[in-house]
């Protein structure tokens, strides 16, 4: 009976509030057994944190850093959508890691592992999931990294 | 009984034509009761529109207009996939929303807002998505943005 | 009883290894009818191909030959997630088509054709999917083309 908001303290972490959408759109839609999340940026104290590009300013180092931090806020809105617990979740799907960066910038993955291992340690194999990593050119309000998500849920979530 | 085309007259829009691929893909593929949108881009008169970079030439206001366009080419896809009726859509799921933009552009969201708005004003509470906006750097013949989505289909559609 | 390897050698072409990711994600996830594959780049001898970005050095012709060989690679990982015949495959869904390219390359559709048609070319009407291309600032290990992807199996794989 794990909560999730547990599982990310026993890792030395904080699960942060579930952050509402500043516009018409939503955090999570679900559909059947999916629950798809919106793109979640990193957030400090209420406000988006890890500004920069990698490459420019910010290492790889940084990087992963904010990949955790945002997968951290996706986390925090699968606990919101769901009884919290760890259990309710069957499988990640999938996350999408879109790292804000300088075009000679190849090190996307060690970025995304922030987000990765975030989730196999939360989920166990559960949380074994698929990625696309990719560098875009910019992120809203300058972050450095976006991470958006599919998950399977139990049955009764 | 609504159509998909009225509601857009409604709001003093038009549906463009469900434009064609010029290519092997196709615009929608169903998969259960998911409905798979391929990226629209705007267009007018049959040509792409609103070209060039946000950051560049081009604000965040012309942005919003632009995602609005590629969001009206989605509806039009959506209309062709189905009878065309408003209820045919259970719940927009997912907007991909691909901004083409300087480094230093953040305003992605507000550009975003462009689509979202457009899903709410036309399907209500069915309208309302997940979404992820990220600044990328070039868009398929130079249009400023790039819209990809999954709606979730009513049984019969 | 045709398997994607003998079709795609059909084609003059090689299947290649199944990369394994050298992270905590994994190359693909079942989640009911769907299968989602990860982001796969060009790869020759076990090492990353078609560095570079379009419009730097590369044409678009080479955009679709790293684009063919991205989507060899998830042709790749569908066989090993399956018995590997072209018949498990009911419909290739969505692929996602990345291109590191220059602000001012327009030509992404070009490329991802690279992807698609060999989607086609393998699987007949059942290969005809939606996608999105679209031109980002750089990709896993400097490669030109990353293309990631939703297809749904038959019954029974």
């Amino acid at each position: 009976m794990t909560l999730i908001a547990d599982a990310v303290a026993a890792l030395g972490l904080t699960l942060p509030p579930a952050s509402a959408p500043v516009a018409t759109y939503v955090s999570t839609v679900r559909s059947g057994a999916l629950l798809y999340v919106s793109g979640q940026i990193p957030m400090a104290d209420g406000q988006p944190a890890c500004l920069g590009r990698i490459g420019d300013g910010l290492s790889a180092a940084d990087g992963l850093r904010a990949a955790q931090a945002a997968a951290l806020g996706v986390l925090a809105q699968v606990a919101a959508a769901t009884d919290g617990r760890v259990a309710s979740v069957r499988q990640v799907v999938k996350l999408g890691v879109f790292v804000a960066c300088t075009p000679d910038f190849t090190g996307q993955p060690q970025v995304a592992n922030g987000a990765s291992d975030l989730m196999v340690a939360v989920f166990g194999d559960a949380g074994r999931h698929t990625r696309a990593a990719v560098g875009v050119a910019a992120l809203p309000r300058g972050v450095a990294v976006e991470v958006d998500a599919v998950f399977e849920l139990e049955a009764g979530q």
